[in-house]
C-alpha cells in the first residue's frame, strides 16, 4: 500500500468504537492520575518553571513526591516566597550522590523528616536511582521496613551508600510478577529542556522503562509540552473536547532512536497512512495537531515518542 | 573486536598527529567563524536567553543575520532597554509567513530598511525558508539582483508570495557545484529547548543539511549547550586548553535518529571502542566530558549528534 497524507478540517468526529486498539490512554490522566494507580511526581534538577497554582495542584494529585539530588535545591528555591508554604510541600524522598545538594537545603529537609538517601555510584544516573527507589517504595516490603526503622535514620536509612538501592531493586525485580504490579503513573518535571544530553537521556528512559518495567507509565511535563511514548500496534488517545480546545496546541510524532513507519493516524490535522518517518531523513510529522473531537488514534510499526503542546496557564481549570 | 570502556584521568595528552582523521574542526569556530567562510547568525522564534555582551559579540562576528518570522519579535523585545542599541542590531532579513510577527515590530524593521520577505507555504518550515534564503544570499546573483532592485521593495522584493524562495533555491541548486561553494558557518539560536517537536525538527536539520547542502556547517547554541553533527569516519575536535577548562562542561554522544556503533573515542573521560549505542536500548554516552588537553577524536559508524555544555558567562572572554 502506498503512503497517504490528508489534510483534515479543524474538527472531525472519530468513532472510537470502530478503532480496535490494544492500548487506550486518557491524555489528562498523565497529569491527573487515575485513583487505582500508584502515582509519583518526580522532580529533576532543573529550574521549576510552571505556574505555582498548577504545581500545588499537581503535587496534591500524586501519592509520592521524589526529588533527584539537586532538584531539592530547585524545590526549595521555587517555594522561597513563603516559609509556611515550603513546609507544606515536603517531598517524600531525596536521592542521589548529594554532591549538588546545598548544605542549607540538606539540613532543611532533614530537619523536616524528609528521607534523604545517598547513593554514590557514578554508573547509574540520578534518574535511574529515583526510578528504582520509586519501584521499591511501592513494591518492596523489605525496603519499607528499612525506611520505617528509626534506628536506621543516622546510617543512610540502612541502605548501603554506593549502590544499595540498585542492589535492593535487582533482588526485588527477580521475584516481581509484572502483570500483578499496580501501575505507577510517573510524571517527571525537569527532564527535558536543560542540558541536551540529559534531555536525550530522559527520552531513553521512555523506551527502557516501557521495555524493562512496563508497570511504569512515564511522561514528562515541560512549560510547553507533555512528552510520552506511544506503543506500537495502535493507541487510542482520549480527551475531553473542552480540554483539547483550551489546553492543547501542536503535536509531533517523533521517531527518536529509530526510523519507523506510521501505519495510520486518525484525528490529526495531517493524517497519514503507511508513512515512513525518520529523523535522519528529515521526515518527521511535527507542527501537527489533534482535530479529532474527543480522541485520536495512532498506529506505528515501532514505539514512537509523542509530544503534545500544553497551555500550562489554562491547565489548572481542568484538574 | 569486543567493546571497551575506560575511565581516563581529568587531563590526558592526545597526539593529534597520530590520528588520521578525514574531518577536523575547531570547537570555538562554531561561535567565532573562520574569516574565509561565509557566516550567518540565525535567530529562531524562541526567547533569546544568553547574556547581552555575548549576544552583541556573536552578532558582530557574523556576516549575515536572519530572523525566522516571530524571532524578530524576540530580538525586538531582547533589545528593549535602549532604543539606540536596537537600531545597531538590525537583521539583514526577516522571513516567514509573518503570521506571528506583530504589527509594531514589522513596522519598526520595515522603517529601518530590513528586508522582510513573506512566504506563505505551510509545506516548509520557517527554518527551511531561512536556510534556502541564506544560501540564495551567498550563492545566487539572480536573488541579489531582485533584492537590490528598489522598484521591488513594495512587492515582496520581487519574490513570489507563496514559495518564491523555494523555487529560486531549487533552480539555483541545480547549477551549484557544491565543492566550489564557500562554506557557510550557520549558528542558530532558539532551535532547541522550546516546543519539543520543534527541537527534534531542528535536529533533523543537522542530518539533512549535512546530506543535501553540505556547504552549511550548522550548529545550535542554547543557554547551556552547543549542538552539532559529527560525520562518520572520524572527526578530530580541537580547542584551546584554557577554553576547554573554563568554558566547557559535560558532553553527550547522541545517536538520535538511528542506532550506531562508536568505533573509537580518544580524549573523553569515558573513552570507548566498538561500543554499540542506541536511544531505544538506553545505551547512550551522556554526562561524559572532554579530557584531551587540546583535542579529542570521535569515530562512529554513522553520523551522530554531539552536545557540548558551554558556560555562556565565560565565553565572551574567548571571542
Amino acid at each position: 500500500m502506498g503512503e497517504e497524507c490528508v489534510e483534515n478540517p479543524e474538527r472531525i468526529e472519530i468513532d472510537a468504537d470502530l478503532i480496535k486498539s490494544r492500548n487506550k490512554m486518557n491524555l489528562k490522566e498523565l497529569i491527573h492520575p487515575n485513583k487505582d494507580e500508584n502515582s509519583t511526581l518526580l522532580i529533576l534538577n532543573q529550574k521549576i518553571d510552571i505556574p505555582k497554582p498548577l504545581f500545588y495542584k499537581i503535587w496534591t494529585l500524586h501519592d509520592l513526591k521524589v526529588c533527584a539530588d539537586g532538584a531539592a535545591n530547585r524545590l526549595y528555591d521555587y517555594l522561597k516566597d513563603d516559609e509556611s508554604i515550603r513546609t507544606k510541600y515536603l517531598p517524600d524522598y531525596i536521592i542521589g550522590d548529594l554532591d549538588s545538594l546545598t548544605e542549607k537545603v540538606f539540613d532543611y529537609y532533614k530537619r523536616n523528616k524528609v528521607i534523604v538517601i545517598k547513593q554514590t555510584t557514578q554508573y547509574s544516573t540520578d534518574f535511574t536511582k529515583c526510578v528504582n527507589l520509586i519501584s521499591l517504595h511501592f513494591n518492596s516490603p523489605k525496603f519499607r521496613a528499612l525506611i520505617s526503622n528509626e534506628n536506621n535514620h543516622q546510617s543512610n536509612h540502612g541502605i548501603e551508600l554506593e549502590k544499595g538501592i540498585h542492589t535492593l531493586y535487582n533482588t526485588m525485580t527477580k521475584s516481581l510478577i509484572f502483570s500483578k504490579v499496580t501501575p505507577i503513573s510517573l510524571l517527571a518535571l525537569g527532564g527535558i529542556g536543560g542540558r541536551f544530553d540529559q534531555t536525550i537521556h530522559s527520552i531513553t528512559q521512555l523506551y527502557t522503562l516501557s521495555e524493562n518495567a512496563s508497570y511504569f507509565k512515564l511522561s514528562y511535563m515541560t512549560p510547553t509540552d507533555l512528552i510520552f511514548l506511544i506503543k506500537k500496534n495502535g493507541t487510542l488517545i482520549e480527551y475531553d473536547p473542552h480540554f483539547r480546545k483550551l489546553c492543547i496546541g501542536n503535536c509531533g510524532l517523533l521517531p527518536i532512536g529509530e526510523a519507523t513507519v506510521i501505519k495510520e493516524t486518525r484525528g490529526l490535522k495531517w493524517d497519514v497512512k503507511n508513512w515512513p518517518t525518520s529523523v535522519v531523513n528529515g521526515r518527521v510529522s511535527s507542527s501537527n495537531r489533534f482535530v479529532g473531537e474527543n480522541c485520536c488514534f495512532i498506529e506505528t510499526e515501532h514505539d514512537i515518542i509523542l509530544n503534545v503542546e500544553i497551555f500550562v496557564n489554562r491547565l489548572i481549570d481542568f484538574l
